[in-house]
């Protein structure tokens, strides 16, 4: 037996968790309430339907990334293929780019592990795990993702923003108060500002909100498609793939390394 | 130079068709908006809304679909990555399922060319635009796409609500007027009911509300990549992967053909 | 029952079409030996053989084409996935680029269905078949694949070439003639040489020697793997990836068609 | 400057590391060298050629594996893109199958370092690394990869033979001598026969060969690719995308969890 409690259905019906798609939730819900059903097995309430379209709406584009540019170029060679041109973007998500929302709330919710059987725990709880983790951190010379801000040394405004709608909707929790304590504690370690980045702030946001490091990198992807869906549209009404590539052979240098 | 009009920024801001992400979208936009500014240059009005909202929805999963499949194989032999098995679900979209919105709008399209010139086409011009196109499909043996279903014999509950839902948001337009004429053609030819089916309706909507055939493609791209996440998520929690790999083994039968 | 004759087996023994890996096959034929076993159920004669070796050499890099630019750049957001990069890289293997051998040999195959029932064609008769052809192509408008070169105006040395191993190796047959009157057609009809090149000799050799358009493609996909990762590993010894994005960002220019 | 030291050219000249495609590859070299000559920037000497074909040939099929049936059930949605449904079954080549040679030879690799500086290590330095590194392993829960077999508890055949090759070429080095004393000691720990498996006696020769864990991935790959368009030809011609379809969804239960 193959057990899936996603959907299912025959020719007639199809449901999805249980709902039927005709009668249940066209019309009656939005593509986020049934994204969020899917994968998550239930409707979200308001805090996380606006958590779920914030991250979706971040995650559409970025202009000429590599993303982008490996849609285009896939397109360039096969203009039939919509299908393969998307995934060829998709494939870039990895650990680098577009996949660190989950990297960096994999590192808070190991680091958090420490605390698992303290219900409340206390500032000074916090800040002393911080101050082990970025000890720990160093001495194993691994960078703590989700810090740092190549301009907004003093605070990023997006952090300020999730900061203040987490305490509007109520979620403010451990994992963010964990996070400001770790810029903190790594600010004093290498001696110059390291606030919360956008990405640290979404992690933290994330795991306040009782979801995992994965469904963060989730909403990336499928806010992305819709970025490079627009990416491949654009490159078949104003092409520049060719473009590209004339670039690219243009700046080459071949020859022995 | 290479000219693109989507999206762009620094690391400090992110601009998509010129609006600043975090000023002008986040919290006031929601997914489906921003979705449909980046591909097609504007924010939808309320009846497209609700039409990509309802494509997105119906295109999240239909079960143990191939692609579904393709994406929990990939997750089981590469469980590390998840974008490696969305992209592997996401390449059998191609034109003979979860394209075939595509693949119909594009036949009432260039089938309408014919009728390119009038502006507002009577009943007898696109009942008999019908039947030249049956009796040409006919002679060169091409299967009509987006019409038939196997149970609804006398018509899908779902066009019968697609079409509800164009008159009484006033798009009910030369497309579908058109293929409502060329199921009756179609029936008449193949002396059987050949209902207009939910795939049918989706692209005359599609057409009515002045889409493009590959925007339908695109909304179905992106709203199954929520579907290829939930089997992926629930593959790594109650992986069948490897019961398939066993059951497909146990079914094989080697040898000369 | 699914049935499938290529391989299968046991933890203990592999077979392929028959074959015992360690038995049979291992250190007893080479990759090419057993590629053509594995796709075409036999092993290679002497002259399949050198055309297969010579299509995989051909295929494997022509520089910073655009297949190779979605490996680096894919690479460079997924460093971790060797097997996400390349397959990036392939999914550019379309109609346009790549995939040209196949469209070629198609478009022969399609035109010499006319003389189907000849067994042995004389010149006249392929050369009013060619004149036929050209003057349809002109009429739709369509190009002829597999003619025309920038440069080598009055005949492609790899042309040359693959006409002298045709008739070395005793295989020179209706199509590499076909496509050679076809090239007399065409320039003649356009009025400029248009030699037969590269990928229309290849293509020619390919029906000559019994084989599919698309067994062309395959050979073309199997030998760019080998270039594609060639590409990785060179992106991740001396990274380029970063340049192209920064050379994309910087040739870019934002704001309103 | 974009440096790549791989290939290149114009219109009418290839070059690969150097050499000229047309004067000095084709005819001159068969795939397997210029293979190579791509990813690594020389030809091979015998025993490489012998391990690269041998490597290529092992990773063609093994039957309806997970990339099979992948590969199929992409063909079925989308029987136009082969480049996709090849893409789609490379993609399952992760960390859990197909890109197992480099898990263990990179284990391997990492575990000789602590002989980095020792010229020629006697057996009994060997002997005491592979007692340190069971024991390692042991504390950590971590699996060591390349050892023990379902069936052949007293030695792999493929093993034995792959040893014997080692000897006869004169490559039988450190690797594989440290591979035997892993296999002695791992079997001493667990307390039954854990021989070196197939995997692990290929991991072995690729280091004693001086090449990388990743030069065996990429074998992989590029010999899967082989056997991947043959189950794509088979689809084509004997489709069972269908009927894997209809077994998966017959075998499946859905409703609540």
């Amino acid at each position: 037996m193959l057990k899936s409690y996603i959907g299912g259905g025959d020719p007639d019906h199809i449901r999805i968790r249980g709902f039927d798609l005709v009668e249940d939730l066209l019309d009656k819900h939005d593509f986020v309430d049934v994204l969020c059903l899917a994968i998550l097995g239930e409707f979200p309430d308001q805090k996380m339907r606006r958590l779920i379209n914030n991250s979706l709406v971040t995650s559409i584009d970025h202009g000429l990334t590599p993303s982008a540019l490996a849609t285009r170029l896939t397109l360039h060679g096969a203009p039939e293929s919509l299908q393969g041109a998307v995934a060829a973007g998709l494939l870039g998500a990895g650990s680098r780019f577009l996949g660190t929302v989950e990297v960096s709330a994999r590192f808070m919710q190991e680091a958090m592990n420490a605390l698992q059987g303290v219900s409340d725990p206390t500032d000074e709880q916090l800040r002393q795990l911080a101050d082990a983790v970025v000890a720990r951190s160093r001495a194993e010379r691994r960078k703590i993702p989700g810090f740092g801000h190549p301009i907004h040394v003093d605070g990023d405004p997006r952090t300020a923003r999730a900061l203040r709608i987490a305490q509007e909707e109520g979620y403010f929790g451990r994992h963010f108060r964990f996070a400001l304590q770790l810029s903190q504690a790594l600010s004093a370690d290498v001696g110059r500002p390291m606030p919360l980045n956008a990405t640290g702030s979404k992690a933290a946001v994330l795991l306040d909100l009782g979801l995992s490091p994965e469904f963060g990198k989730a909403l990336t992807l499928i806010g992305r498609v819709a970025g490079l869906v627009a990416h491949a549209f654009e490159e078949r009404k104003r092409p520049i793939g060719q473009d590209i590539w004339n670039m690219a052979a243009a700046a080459s240098e071949a020859g022995e390394p």
